[in-house]
């Protein structure tokens, strides 16, 4: 059955390819139109979902991801209105010169042809990543988890019809429905077929397509984020940034997980760590600050210090001045999101330039690291390997160039 | 062993990747001179694997790829100079803006990191991808064939001197000697150490990379390229180019493999076909081609299509127009270079627009897909995959990018 999703996909690529931007912003509005015009059909198949996950006792947090609301519902067609009102990537000349013999070339923004989704449990993703996915002119393949399945086959099965009312195929999205391995298996080799595998998800999710995939993969999200507080640091501002990074949003890849303090600055270590434990933040330190919290707090573990807890705990760590902070990041940090607060221009510049990351940051908070946030638009995920893409990727990262050469019987000497 | 070869080249990275571009241009001029200087030694070493491969029955055409001479050495060392002259592509700042919140983004290159090579027989390749990679900033580890083990190792050697009585660690060039399956095999699974593995070679190690390979990986050359004369081609300009495209060197990836020809020109085949045939060109005909050529040709069978000849063969059929051309060279084209020779606007921008290549032509030879004729100095490889890099790559297809972003105590809302 994949086999034949694939096939569908891979032959309505090129019809997507060559649709222009009304075309395809029409077929976005209509799968807006009809979310919402059809969104009973939804709720139901939703509640499916929601009936057996609660009987097999999934965690509230994660229920409430899966849940959909006339309200939610609502807020992921405003959400594909929103990508039909982004520039189109394609067809964009992104350079473009004569060369001395006169021959005239040119680069330009073409889709990637099929793109693959293997995502877990949040319905809404199923729609974003179609939407996403139209807009830059792809063809997908999306493979959702099985707490969603009924929910996801739903919003599936209206977005092709939203598709095909707008006269373009309705395997331009495909829903694949089979949720085991050998799903996700099919489609990590589906060489020839899938053009790049996106996985969005937990890390186990993401180092399993990583390592499996025969089908080139954009690896996504994982982030071990750190605020490094430099000894000039001002210190309202720092406690202001560190609480921000740990507390505004938890759960998500580009919350802080780690503050590096300097250790001519820990006198502004117990400001910042009341701040934190005010908002129910649990500090795991090093014995150096441990003591200056004269034990509110407990002590940190080799394995504290790698981890990514996306809830109330944080790793705090002294050093001795830039060069340790950056030396502590590049051994534990997962290449993500990294901050410094500083006053010092040359500690600043030693940061940005010496910390190997995808976002960089001097006296801001790692949340940033968005699509929204950058002025991308919407994304598809935030990159963490160096390939292709790195940071948020919006449409742009779901492109591919093309070289056009004109010339006038240019022959190779 | 190459487990430490690894580990080397990893903890050389970061400090190649933080020198100016003094340095690494210091480094590769050193490189240059020393390889001129001990030319003695690479001569030995390469008269070794001579003898070897001549012993072992090699065929001319291999055996005068592994040949260094005085002269193609000092050919070498002279390309190491152009890549000196160079622009460095590292810390260029290819987007800024300030977001409305004052935050201020950038997004500048950086080096990839550790790239690995493997590659065949040729002992030049060593050289070009270390110099490549140097001028980039990444460390390298070079893997190549088997029948240049003493060339490629005294070149390696020396390159190692070079980098290190320039300053830089040796370490920043890395070669594996290991020439069997498991040598290869490594470099394949050494994620967290090796970034990007770029194989060079024939179609057999190409796939096998890609296919095994959980490093990601850039695909580069393999080329069926096709030449187009439509119906309102100049028959001359339409002679020339397939000429060109087929004969001027019939063993490279941008070489013409298959011609295809307008049912409504099939006047202008017998003067091709002449043409071809006084360059000692097989053709390998579909029915109706081979009507017209009376026989002087033999009959195309399907695989001949489908074949990269890299030889005195090329496949020829005659199509109906346009859209049928596409869709032949959308069932047999390898993404590599195609190009259509005409005199009608609308058929030309159809052929572009619809063609999905690295890269598209307009009456010129697809010999032009190069590095150095595209203009991007000195390449590592053509790119035939669509994630990363499409088309020639040069410096900048070694680079990664990383977003820096300044702000003034920013917290996220």
């Amino acid at each position: 059955m994949s086999t034949e999703i694939f096939s569908a996909a891979k032959l309505a690529a090129p019809r997507l390819a060559a649709a222009g931007r009304a075309e395809k912003d029409a077929a976005l509005l209509k799968i807006a139109d009809l979310i919402e015009s059809r969104k009973n059909e939804i709720i139901e198949a939703n509640d499916a979902d929601v009936c057996a996950a609660r009987e097999k006792g999934m965690r509230e947090v994660m229920l409430d991801r899966l849940v959909l609301t006339a309200e939610r519902i609502g807020a992921i067609a405003c959400g594909v209105r929103e990508v039909a009102a982004l520039p189109d990537p394609v067809g964009v000349v992104d350079r473009g010169y004569v060369r001395p013999d006169g021959l005239r070339i040119e680069r330009r923004r073409v889709p990637l042809g099929v793109v693959g989704i293997i995502f877990e449990a949040r319905p809404n993703v199923t729609v974003d990543a179609a939407a996403l996915c139209l807009k830059s002119g792809n063809a997908c393949v999306l493979r959702g988890g099985r707490e969603a399945l009924n929910s996801n086959g739903a919003l599936a099965g209206i977005m092709r019809d939203a598709v095909e009312s707008a006269g373009l195929p309705a395997d331009c999205i495909n829903f694949l429905a089979d949720t085991t391995r050998e799903g996700a298996n099919a489609m990590m080799h589906a060489r020839g077929f899938i053009d790049v595998l996106i996985p969005r998800g937990g890390a186990g999710l993401i180092r399993a397509v990583a390592e499996n995939s025969t089908v080139p993969v954009i690896e996504t999200g994982v982030g071990n984020c750190h605020i490094y507080v430099e000894k000039t640091a001002d210190a309202k501002m720092a406690e202001s940034i560190v609480v921000n990074a740990k507390t505004s949003r938890m759960s998500v890849c580009n919350a802080a997980e780690s503050l590096l303090i300097d250790r001519e600055a820990l006198g502004m270590l117990p400001g910042i760590a009341d701040a934190l434990r005010e908002k129910g933040v649990e500090l795991r330190c090093c014995p150096e600050c441990l003591a200056v919290l004269d034990g509110r707090a407990s002590k940190a573990t080799e394995e504290d210090f790698a981890a990514e807890f996306l809830g109330p705990v944080i790793s705090v760590k002294a050093v001795g001045g830039v060069d340790e902070a950056i030396a502590h990041i590049s051994r534990f940090g997962t290449g993500h999101s990294e901050a410094i607060v500083t006053s010092d221009y040359f500690a600043a510049e030693k940061f940005l330039n010496g910390v190997d990351a995808a976002a960089v940051y001097v006296n801001a908070s790692t949340r940033f690291t968005d699509g929204n946030e950058f002025g991308l638009g919407a994304e598809i995920g935030i990159s963490t390997q160096k390939l292709h893409a790195r940071g948020p990727m919006g449409l742009e990262a779901l492109t591919s160039m093309k070289y056009t050469v004109r010339g006038n019987g240019h022959i190779r000497k």
